[in-house]
């Protein structure tokens, strides 16, 4: 198959690549590198230094014998975007190419309109020039189980059937986001599943849980190869923080009462789901949605599986309730479906005290780059 | 008091700025004229020759000794926009100011794109600029009815009671828009639900029918005040042009089977709901949705109303059935919930024949202006 990875350069989008070029898939990666630039203007970097993808991509077919290719470019820039499709010719479009942090999207007026504005109009260009060169690729799109919120009823894969005065329908869930970011998905959704109900284009929408972990099976075969590992207020997703705040002794920064739920998924259990939706592609002019999570866990249940691991390998785990910067309920019922993926096939990887103390032992060989003035969330959804 | 009509050179936002004018509140129009670009980029006029809103403005004072202040700029401009609010603090935003023509949206992924960045991004300034410099502003926003769709259960006010496996919740209504141009409203309902949530602001977001009709009060005060009155297949609703054919001696263009059905309500009547919405402003953080229409029709019985006006006034109706341009259905169930605005006090203007031969007989005055070449579609949804 040909595969695009559009944000090739990412957390995920580069353990992605390597994974179907190892399968033995044509390969391309696609990224404007415009998370390095924020990572500049944030004065943060990821845990280890990254080689540029170019060298990464040369490391990796000298050590697997396998080629990815690489296109520098901004879906902004809608002539790339149709040029790459025009020429490449996907079956399957693994789209991870958007700004990514909810906090950079809250900072300013500048970065709100940003993030909506590359999402969503990347996105637009993206579904124009599937229509005009690969209408029957299948778009794996990037969303966040954010785009949700937390509502007080289950929440169901996509669309919820709605019985209501006597007369029933199946219509897209309600959507609670919170933030610019998950707005910005939100309004991804929307235009992908119009994009398919009207133009016949296939989606799998993928609502993405909170993502943990270091390593996958590709990552370890050659130092060098890793992947951009964040753990910063701004990028570093809320496990991955806790374990590097834990070896470097800093108190885990549990954002107010900690009651805060969500699902979540290990980076392994990402490439597994994202393998099989594009296995098993949509059918045509259907936008699909699956709920991309293993499971479900509070902030509080994550410090004390920090705790438990940590006293193992003889870290003492401290805990700050500090105020908490975003407009989120601390407690709140939880309970987001999420069986499609299993019936495709997902093994998952859960999450143990065994896994956070493999992922503190990892991040205790790279003990001293640790910079401790980065846990600390500066944005503030209300400024007051 | 200060009440700020952005898009003030419209066909709703003109006959609005003059009653709030009238009534002797300090009224500022603003505008960016992208309508009047739009206008010469797709080769169609409005029925009858509009002044500049320079000329109007002035025309205005001279008639009736109310002055209206005019910014021209654009809500992409944030620095504008945060110019304006500070300087002009107003207590009510009534805001129009965005590209409104769902074909137009739908022509090239330029315009799907255009559309999209122009009215997300410019509502996404403006409430930001709202919240630095005038957070307990009530924003008063034009939304449509096409947001939600054509669900096959009652359309509520904006939010629905779910039950859902025991357990219950009130969440934001589902949508399903049906053009790039409804997609644009979504996205910004979205935002503006969000800014009330996080920041505390106020808003009314107005899901508006379809609008008919020529005349206000104020737009009758002299010759030179009429509104930008359209009939053609991009900017011109459906009952408008209608009429227009019907005067013109040409078919009425149905598009399908004319099954679709859809809210209405007359010219006067936007005003009123505004004027509504503004004496009875949202509380602070609320974000209140209102369904602004009056009477459901399909496009098939709206052919009827003109048929009979049409008779009483000599002149013989036909109906084309054309092929259908959009992607929607032509039958379906339709019940829209709309009783907030009656509640605080809307006195509808029912549509009726002698409404439909008003509107005939006024178009005959003007009949040699009638461009025929616009009555067709061009732009359809889908290319094939």
């Amino acid at each position: 198959m040909k595969i695009l990875v559009l944000g090739g350069d990412g957390y995920l989008g580069w353990p992605t690549a390597m994974y179907f070029s190892r399968l033995g898939h044509d390969v391309m990666a696609v990224d404007n590198f415009v998370k390095r630039r924020i990572e500049i203007e944030e004065g943060i970097e990821p845990l280890e230094p990254l080689l540029t993808l170019h060298r990464r991509i040369a490391l990796w077919e000298a050590t697997t014998g396998h080629k990815i290719r690489l296109a520098v470019g901004d879906l902004l820039n809608h002539r790339m975007v149709y040029d790459l499709l025009e020429h490449f010719t996907p079956d399957a479009i693994i789209h991870y190419a958007e700004q990514p942090s909810a906090p950079y999207s809250m900072e300013s007026r500048d970065k709100a309109v940003f993030t909506q504005h590359n999402n969503v109009i990347g996105t637009l260009n993206l579904l124009f020039a599937m229509k005009r060169h690969c209408p029957e690729a299948h778009l794996i799109k990037l969303g966040t189980m954010g785009e949700y919120g937390t509502p007080n009823i289950d929440i169901e894969e996509g669309y919820i059937t709605i019985t209501h005065n006597g007369r029933v329908d199946t219509l897209p869930f309600p959507k609670q986001p919170g933030s610019f970011y998950h707005l910005s998905k939100v309004h991804d959704s929307a235009n992908i599943l119009f994009a398919c109900r009207t133009w016949g284009l296939r989606a799998t929408d993928l609502n993405q849980g909170v993502v943990y972990g270091i390593e996958t099976d590709e990552t370890k075969l050659k130092p060098g190869l890793h992947t951009a590992f964040h753990y910063d207020a701004v990028f570093g997703t809320v496990l991955n923080r806790f374990c590097v705040q834990a070896v470097a002794g800093a108190p885990l920064t549990v954002y107010g009462s900690g009651g805060q739920t969500r699902g979540f998924l290990n980076i392994r259990d990402t490439i597994q789901c994202v393998d099989l939706a594009t296995q098993n592609p949509a059918d045509i002019g259907e936008c699909r949605v699956y709920n991309q999570l293993t499971e479900v866990f509070s902030v509080l249940e994550l410090t004390k599986l920090v705790e438990v691991a940590g006293k193992k390998l003889g870290i003492e785990v401290r805990i700050d309730h500090i105020a908490n910067p975003r407009v989120e309920k601390e407690e709140h019922y939880y309970n987001p479906k999420h069986t499609k993926l299993i019936d495709l096939g997902l093994k998952p990887h859960l999450l143990s005290d065994v896994l956070v103390e493999q992922m503190i032992g990892h991040i205790q060989t790279v003990r001293d780059q640790i910079n401790l003035s980065t846990f600390k969330p500066t944005i503030k959804w209300r400024e007051k």
